[in-house]
């Protein structure tokens, strides 16, 4: 006998997590079109070529690759920033330009699940390619924000960089105090110190530590500041600061990430500007801007918040069958229900008690049962159930369909 | 240089074929919703032994297979009935039974892409788990008449059939009549001469063909027939075939298939009743009805049948940018429009010509432009060009929205 169960790090959804899933996902789609960015999708599995050296050591240790049936060496998405790069290159004389695409799909990466990641993660990327404009980067901040606003987060902030700031210093000091809001100032100067190429004693950390963080805004960041004013966004949600860094060094101006109050496994959106990674394929420079969310982070904050409204449940009524002679009542009922886009579930069996009906309705939440029984039969009427008070009300259907409109 | 390519059989979709196949998706997934369907998702990447042996030797040849860097056998995902199975019997005491459940996710085959088949594509299923009633049999077939509704097709048949009509025919003899749409009545006889172990003679031939073609309904189908007539499904369109079979034997009773009137590339849409499959893992008997939908077919019959809405773009308005001095009430009017719900994009290069602006509106199908010139902001006006009939007004704001939304 086989033993039914996942591989590490790779999970099911049943449904009360896929619904879920599925609100953010259409949240952030409708956002994402409301700004004018345009899906692509990209295949699961490329040439190996084409994925491997692009994230470092790191990455291709952690790259899905293999050998297909054709003997060609392949490779599962890693990311959708190099498939992006691809289809940029591929298709650059049928894209128009600039190129807003937004992109949600699987990614796969043979991390170390211990440290609770998983293997199979589903990536949101909202990117802009083939235009160097500062509109472009407070766009993609714009489109951040309002996404976050839409999910019903109400206390967050982007916060803003210039990565141009950090001309003539050492990665490793850039490394260390990107550090601070996990350290704090403290763990900054020791980690500074412990790296003896950076600085020599700690007069000096502390002196590049302030000279980083009381680094004045940039031009080019102002610029985006007062377009971002322009577009609307309140300043309660943005604010420059001269510390965060981001890992990821191929960007090459603007850096953002955006930190949720009262979520602290971390920021939940990264993204900046990187203009020399999307030309890779395409043999010629071409500026880009975009941001990713992190999606089982969102999940997390907004179960965390309790964001998710209440009535996610896939069927707002159950159609019970009283008995086998009165089952065409109930699936009359259930067909009117459904042509008046009321999503409605039949229970289906005919020869199954009204308690068993019911607990079924219970264990799936739904809000509404309708019993139909031979009175309610004689008299065009239906018993409507309300689940959770436990009232009962007979009323004819009409009037039960405006109900549950 | 790395040349940017595909693997054979694998597809990227760029926007105007990504927005159609979502169109496709979420009609589908609000169809099965409506009938009380629940979203459920499995992961790409599954143990071998969990896949193999349960599609015949053609299938573990096609299927995607390697050793991950933990030294474990893996493969990729193939259909979603085999992981509904693990599924089932992973989690039986939390599932509520009967288990409705819809999964759109793509599967990976290595087919012979010279007949046209991709090594990558999108299942669509819709399965009722744990229940032998007649009734889950009807609900299953109306629930794929209504999608097809509500994608938009108007004539099309669901045929169909009830397999246990062919007890003590032999396979070959149901695999040749299987075929009678495609090879005609001679064809179907040519072919059961040919299998020397089913009929000696022509006449034989005819009698057994005869015979199954002149099958009557089961008892079985007939309660099926008569829950649609309940469920208010037009009887144009389904009807009972005592021919087709269905190649997979794993089914146990009712069988359909869905063939569009001037779509001839085969039936869209396959399904039935298989009650020894999914306890599989379980190690017990679990009732089981269903279907999935082609959905490379489904998207090829709109295509062809030109049912996708006319305005599936995007973004409905661009909003041009005059010049850099009049930047900031492009912003503002693009902040305005997007408040309003309206799909708007900017154009974000503040040092484009209009003629540039204009062209990047036709080539990207964007039905609506905006421009704002600094008489318009002067009078506190916009003008808005329709892009089809080049009418070009002069409007309040207000008024633009209104007439957009």
């Amino acid at each position: 006998m086989i033993k039914p169960q996942t591989l590490k790090g790779f999970r099911d959804f049943l449904p009360n997590e896929a619904r879920k899933r599925q609100y953010v996902i259409n949240t952030l789609k409708s956002v994402f079109e409301l700004y004018g960015f345009e899906p692509l999708e990209t295949p699961a599995l490329e040439y190996e070529e084409i994925l491997t050296g692009k994230y470092g050591e790191e990455g291709d240790k952690l790259m899905y690759r293999f050998e297909d049936n054709g003997k060609r060496r392949v490779a599962l998405r890693y990311d959708q920033t190099v498939p992006l790069s691809r289809v940029v290159a591929q298709y650059q004389n049928e894209l128009p330009f600039p190129f807003k695409r937004y992109q949600i799909q699987p990614v796969w990466r043979a991390e170390n699940t211990q440290k609770g990641r998983f293997r199979e993660f589903l990536q949101c990327d909202a990117d802009i390619v083939g235009t160097d404009s500062p509109l472009a980067d407070a766009e993609v901040i714009a489109l951040a924000i309002t996404s976050l606003q839409k999910l019903g987060f109400t206390g967050f902030t982007a916060f803003v960089n210039d990565r141009t700031i950090f001309e003539g210093v050492s990665k490793d000091a850039i490394v260390a105090i990107d550090k601070l809001s996990k350290i704090g100032e403290k763990g900054v100067l020791d980690e500074l110190l412990n790296k003896k190429n950076v600085v020599r004693n700690l007069e000096e950390a502390n002196e590049l530590f302030k000279k980083i963080k009381n680094q004045p805004i940039t031009i080019y960041l102002q610029e985006i500041f007062s377009n971002l004013e322009r577009f609307g966004i309140t300043k309660e949600f943005y604010s420059y600061s001269s510390i965060i860094a981001r890992g990821l060094d191929y960007y090459t101006s603007t850096i953002f990430e955006i930190e949720i109050d009262g979520y602290t496994a971390g920021s939940v959106c990264g993204g900046g500007r990187y203009d020399n990674l999307i030309g890779m394929f395409a043999g010629r420079q071409i500026p880009a801007v975009g941001f990713a969310f992190g999606f089982d982070r969102l999940l997390e904050a907004m179960e965390q918040l309790k964001l998710f409204p209440a009535d996610l449940q896939t069927a707002k009524v159950l159609v019970t069958i009283f008995n086998a002679d009165l089952k065409e009542q109930s699936l009359q009922v259930s067909s009117r229900l459904r042509s008046n886009n009321i999503n409605t579930e039949l229970y289906l069996d005919e020869n199954a008690k009204m308690e068993k009906q019911l607990k079924y309705a219970n264990q799936k939440g739904i809000p509404y049962v309708i019993v139909i029984g031979p009175e309610e039969a004689a008299r065009n009427t239906v018993q409507l159930k309300n689940m959770e008070t436990r009232e009962q009300k007979e009323l004819p259907l009409e009037e039960v369909i405006t109900l549950l409109k």
